[in-house]
């Protein structure tokens, strides 16, 4: 048996998380392993595995989440101080779970090259 | 006089990039100091100093970003070894440029946290 994806768990309501927002469409939760101050993740209810099983009938889905991260950002205290948004997909990328998820990141300088 | 917005001056065509993909609201580009073997930009041709500048109403558009960035991954052969999706925002997300711009980067693998 497969094990449940733990993002559709978090989702459903079947597995805690610290939840930020939540609508229809998108939930968005604190990272569990916090890599700056404020790590948030905002995640689509749609169970899409990875950035590259996007649609093109998800982009504004996928705007949405931007959209959400903008006023978090804003909630969080860092909308002034800046912050980054990551979708992390497949090896490369670094991706460990497999429920797309926007990271947003602030609260410290973030160094670049990522 | 305050100095055009460079990559205002890109989508219209009066200043050179490697354009990679183009159409009425998005334009796509090398970028000129690539931190990865692939490293795109992907910007709306409306000048968006910032993600926080973000309306709702822009929502479709920014996912389309996302669609295009999927396309490109694809297109350069990182779609299925992986890659990141950027957005950097103001002083702590290391934005250098004052007109919104996906970062695209692949080609090989991106560190955690970034």
């Amino acid at each position: 048996m497969n094990k449940p994806c733990i993002f559709c768990e978090i989702s459903a309501g079947r597995m805690d998380a610290d939840i930020v927002y939540s609508d229809d469409d998108i939930v968005a939760f604190k990272d569990i392993h916090p890599r700056a101050p404020v790590h948030l993740l905002v995640i689509p209810r749609e169970h899409i595995p990875s950035h590259q099983d996007m649609l093109e009938s998800h982009s504004t889905l996928f705007g949405r989440m931007h959209w959400v991260a903008k006023q978090l950002a804003e909630e969080y205290g860092v909308a002034e101080s800046g912050y980054r948004t990551i979708f992390n997909c497949g090896r490369d990328g670094g991706q460990e779970v497999w429920h797309i998820h926007l990271h947003l990141l602030g609260g410290r300088p973030l160094a670049w090259p990522p």
